[in-house]
């Protein structure tokens, strides 16, 4: 701890057992923290006062869950789930097969995969036994399970969740814990169809979510790299450069040229050649006049990236989307194990943010309306597998990850905004009863039903009222009640009942299966 | 480290650089390590040896998933896959949601919840912020989720895998990270009804997912409790006995018996008075008869207990399970939480070990033909929720988690003994060619396929042989080939052969995503 924040601390054990929220902005204002650090000191003091026991001195729980990770209630869990189908639906159609890898891996196994971004890996504690982290992404697992399985040739997707202690911002869809959706393909084939195929999937995914317009960038690392050298960056600051370059979607160029000359020690020619580049877009007319510029075409790597980018577009036209597609020189992604070809999906749409607080103690008011920014990247990695593999045998690989997350944000607002009634079950028929004591009787024909396939409740009570048994039916939407009563029982039958109408007709017991398998069958 | 490890650490930095496997089993009597602590130790040196480079200095990896966890590839995905839609599937049937939760939560979230357990425990590293530990089940969460959200009702699943630092069995489907199926029911409701759907679950899914008899044993905590306080053990050591009497699955009265006596300090007297209850096995008819027993009638809470278990019986009854249903004493389940019934289920059939050595540095040999032992459970734990409310409010739940990973190993060792075909895709026609040149026309159709939600395939090659493109569907099950030629194109058809028998027939470009809708809808 700083020493400013163990003053802070100090002074806050009090307050926090007190009022102490009016004075947070205070302090940080005195102090110099960062809203961040704040969050993350308040949080241990919030657990030091429930260790220190309540005022009343009993043991109290710090009610929440970790700092940036969040809860699926069911309602989120339907909307997850149907924006799953969508995606999986997709990477089956182009025939892929999935796998799965461990949560945490070897700490070493992700040591100098992920540049400046290896200080956000979560690492657990050294128990005994071997150093473990947890999973940052899904791609370094992925060249793990190839080289150590020698599998060259595959075609996999992988959804599951890898977590990053980023600052969260989760009104933007920003968490410590989040899903990604990842596509790849791995294997020696002929130039940039894998990587067409690739952007194909990610337009197909964003236009059936019907998130609205979006684009998809496209560039190329030997792109990049031949204008550093051909603009004068030294080789060794390529990387570096390429990270500050990655800025420019939430920076100006003003900032970005600022820190390439002041912090990275570029001189203010070289910032300008490279501004003028990275300002281009277009699609393969660019590629074909920058094949002619006098400056890059000097970079054999440059030529390289801008005949593949050519030999992109021609693909993305046989699948039909460059519509969408946008060669644009400024995009750069972080990650240093891209090797070739590099892309990512912005939406056009901005979303609302909503104005509850952050839930999990992050200060309000700090996002507002704002763009949800990427919600899916990739690029090619050619030399990932081979990191791993003792001979450094190289699998060629490229892949996209849908951000999964943000897509939910969307999603769920949505969902609001149009006061959708969403499921959270799909229960068809609620077996109920107009009289007492005929909980035997309710249980006997929904152990018929379930043991026929269909997707039935009871109400756990012995004598609930009927109208208590139609409520629960609308609350949860389940459209149809089958009622007992002495009656029925006597005439072997079921009075089936739908809840929109209200219409009541009595079937016989014995083709209650077939009439409800009738009836759902038509349900949406 | 212990000092003997620490030795024993430093004689192998040395053996392991060279040639250490065959000194280890000397060592290991040596030492007097269990096997456990030498995987621990050996995992640690690898990892050493890794960072101090290999014999030729170059850094080499230690190529390994983290020790007790494992890869799915796509044919156990695929078998997980069915596994999981079959138990998803009857979770709906019974009108369940479905939740999730982050995979860590606050530290202290956990602490206090699973007795003596809680060594195993995953915690994350200290890196500034919140303590941090990895859920050891979902039923915490579920309850820490409840208070939180302050739910008094719901019925849930939730699927998710779960973390324990426990030793793992990897061939008996024993991991460090595996998965848990879990199904709650929580709500104030008439007695035992939800109880008596949480084994009717276990039973259907069993039941449906073919793998042979079983039984589904239960108990009551408070009827142990009862015959503890009524054999003469003190208050104090009830929750420990209880530990030590569910051993009685692995071990025999024996050695359950001593551990009684020896180290829980009953005295003999004592522990023959238990040893008579607990080899009681039975169905309604034993609770009837032990209500009236002398004894356990004088306990209020053994009473409570078998009137709740009769009840219970009457239910199954209703819903036709009593069949593979056992009152049985023994049974007690280790963790602290529960309150009231309990219940566990095991296979009849025992499993046949692979022979291939452990994948992780686990010592081959020491498990051979196995039961895989209890394959579900759980039970009743009304205290719970009200652990996390800040009043302890309380409420009652009940539930079961199917343990799935055993399920798995079974399902995976029947697919290898049927030697059956697994699909790890669901590609319905690859798009070929019989000539060259012609991947535009390939790219071009597959993109038709596609746009229609056929799920289509086509080789990244610009050229490939036909006969490579028929041997991709032939190895991957893809039933159908369109294939495209010179004359295909100029006649407007294409070629649509079906990969079993050979048969082709020329189907109108126009017709032919109808025809493979009609033909694909036939399929399996």
């Amino acid at each position: 701890m700083a020493p400013v924040a163990m003053a802070y601390g100090r002074v806050c054990v009090g307050l926090l057992l007190g009022r102490a929220a009016p004075c947070l902005r205070a302090l940080r204002v005195l102090s110099g923290m960062t809203v961040s650090q704040i969050d993350e000191e308040v949080a241990k003091l919030l657990q030091l006062k429930a260790q220190l026991g309540g005022e009343d001195g009993k043991h109290v729980f710090v009610l929440k869950t970790a700092k940036g990770t969040r809860d699926y209630n069911p309602k989120q869990m339907a909307i997850r789930e149907k924006v799953f189908n969508t995606i999986i639906g997709c990477f089956k159609r182009h025939g892929a097969e999935t796998i799965d890898t461990p949560v945490f891996e070897l700490k070493e196994t992700l040591t100098g995969k992920y540049g400046e971004d290896s200080k956000l890996i979560y690492d657990l504690k050294d128990q005994g036994g071997e150093l473990l982290s947890l999973r940052y992404d899904l791609t370094v697992p992925f060249a793990r399970y190839l080289a150590m399985n020698k599998i060259t040739n595959i075609k996999r997707y992988h959804i599951a969740k890898v977590y990053r202690r980023d600052n969260p911002a989760m009104t933007r869809g920003r968490y410590r814990e989040f899903y990604q959706c990842d596509f790849d393909i791995a294997g020696q084939y002929d130039p940039m169809i894998p990587d067409a195929e690739c952007l194909k999937i990610v337009y197909e995914i964003l236009s059936e979510l019907d998130l609205g317009d979006f684009r998809i960038k496209v560039n190329d690392r030997r792109i990049l790299d031949g204008m550093f050298a051909m603009c004068g960056v030294p080789d060794e600051k390529f990387r570096t450069i390429c990270s500050t370059v990655d800025k420019l979607d939430k920076a100006s160029w003003e900032d970005v040229k600022n820190e390439m000359v002041k912090e990275k020690g570029l001189s203010e020619g070289v910032a300008d050649q490279i501004g003028e580049y990275v300002s281009m877009q277009g699609g393969m007319d660019l590629a074909e006049r920058l094949l002619q510029d006098p400056k890059l075409s000097q970079s054999k790597q440059a030529c390289a990236g801008l005949a593949d980018m050519k030999q992109l577009f021609s693909y993305l036209q046989l699948f039909q989307v460059t519509d969408k597609v946008l060669f644009d020189l400024s995009l750069a992604r972080g990650l240093d194990y891209y090797t070739g070809v590099i892309y990512e999906a912005v939406l056009s749409q901005m979303i609302q943010a909503p104005v509850v607080a952050e839930q999990n103690g992050a200060l309000p008011g700090d996002e507002a309306s704002v763009s949800v920014g990427s919600v899916a990247g990739g690029g090619r990695y050619d030399g990932l597998v081979g990191m791993f593999d003792p001979k450094g045998k190289k699998v060629p690989c490229v892949g996209v990850s849908i951000g999964i997350e943000r897509i939910f944000s969307i999603m769920e607002q949505k969902a609001e905004l149009l006061a959708e009634k969403v499921r959270t079950t799909e229960t068809q028929v609620l077996v109920a009863s107009a009289q007492k004591n005929l909980l035997e009787e309710r249980l006997k024909l929904t152990t018929e039903l379930w043991n026929a396939g269909i997707k039935a409740e009871v109400l756990y009570k012995k004598n609930p009222k009927l109208l208590t048994q139609l409520q629960h039916c609308e609350e949860t939407g389940i459209p149809l009640v089958a009622i007992l009563g002495e009656q029925e029982l006597k005439d072997g039958v079921v009075k089936l009942r739908k809840v929109a109408s209200r219409e009541e007709v009595d079937v016989p017991r014995e083709e209650l299966v077939e009439e409800l398998k009738r009836r759902t069958s038509k349900l949406p």
